[in-house]
């Protein structure tokens, strides 16, 4: 069983969370209060020196990183959404980082600066927000291409690199980044978001807490 | 053999380099003219669609995103630097991701601003820059605490982690960041430094081009 410590409205912490849902995986979620500043009490310390989450605990192993905890939790199952073959698990492991640094990075950027900072009472910093904008215009094409070509990010059907970009664009529609222009990652997304490994987790981004 | 493409002052494109030098692998540098826009040309896009370096090439495979071509390397050689058993794989892979997200990123952010705006003529971002430094400030002590309690990253030998951490660590003396208070992380770079990995590729970040 895996006990994955999250909080909802980080969306680095979905990506676990939806690949243990598409693993049909027995996990269970912990809520750490980042409000409260519980990232940095020496309970949770101890079991991810990191202070972030999120974080996954099997047994008394525990780890951090949200592609390190898909990696190790997809190797658990042997699943096909991390082949063991080599060529194709570089290509996932290729795709995977470019959505975490070139997407979800980026993304971050916007929705923190346009979306929480509002909510949290701090000031938005505007140029970290435009070039967040900036490189989703020319980080996106690339997606969109890719997609294009292969209907998956590799190849015909899902990997980890596909759960990981579901989970870097999961707040765009609170966060006002419009992605229409991009057909193919449009209808993709919309797709992904009707599949059970995602519909199993929330409705939306925010659901959680009602938003 | 492998053929790394790569330029010298791009220092994620450094972590792949000292990955084969450490393997002792039979390797070959392509330089990429990033000043010229090598990296979009059709014939540069061929080996890398995402348009950035480093890209790796193996015979008529290939894949980019320094963190992916360093365990594909490490595997082919079924190297101890990202080893086999799942949990110790996971560690690695957790640091690896640590390293490239919270000191990298950080780095990259302040060198771009303080060292290479300057150069190219560019309006350095002062925002950027301090939010960079605060990053560090946060991060680098979990880095010294993970040295000073095992001698490498993930135990007590070297793995993929620790290459990835000399890497974004190269540009700080042009970059005028100052790690001198981590005493553990001070000593253990200037030992890296003299190992015989760093020491085959170059003498110190910028040395291909005489800085």
């Amino acid at each position: 069983m895996f006990k994955i410590y999250y909080h909802p409205m980080s969306f680095p912490s979905l990506a676990p969370v939806f690949t243990a849902s598409a693993l049909g995986a027995d996990y269970q979620l912990e809520f750490v209060d980042l409000g409260a500043g519980q990232q940095s009490t020496p309970e949770y310390l101890a079991v991810n020196p990191l202070g972030k989450v999120p974080a996954m605990q099997e047994g008394d192993f525990s780890i951090g990183e949200s592609a390190a905890i898909m990696r190790y939790m997809a190797r658990q199952y042997e699943s096909d959404l991390y082949p063991q073959e080599a060529q194709a698990q570089a290509k996932v492991d290729q795709w995977m980082d470019y959505v975490n640094h070139h997407i979800r990075g980026p993304v971050a950027s916007v929705h923190f600066n346009r979306s929480l900072a509002p909510l949290f009472g701090v000031e938005p910093d505007m140029a970290s927000l435009a070039k967040g904008e900036q490189m989703l215009t020319s980080n996106l094409p690339i997606i969109e291409t890719a997609l294009s070509k292969h209907g998956y990010l590799c190849g015909d059907t899902m990997s980890l690199a596909d759960v990981a970009l579901v989970a870097a664009l999961d707040p765009i529609e609170m966060s006002k980044i419009d992605i229409s222009d991009y057909k193919t990652l449009s209808a993709w997304r919309a797709a992904r978001r009707k599949d059970t490994f995602y519909t199993d987790v929330h409705s939306h981004y925010g659901a959680e807490i009602d938003l």
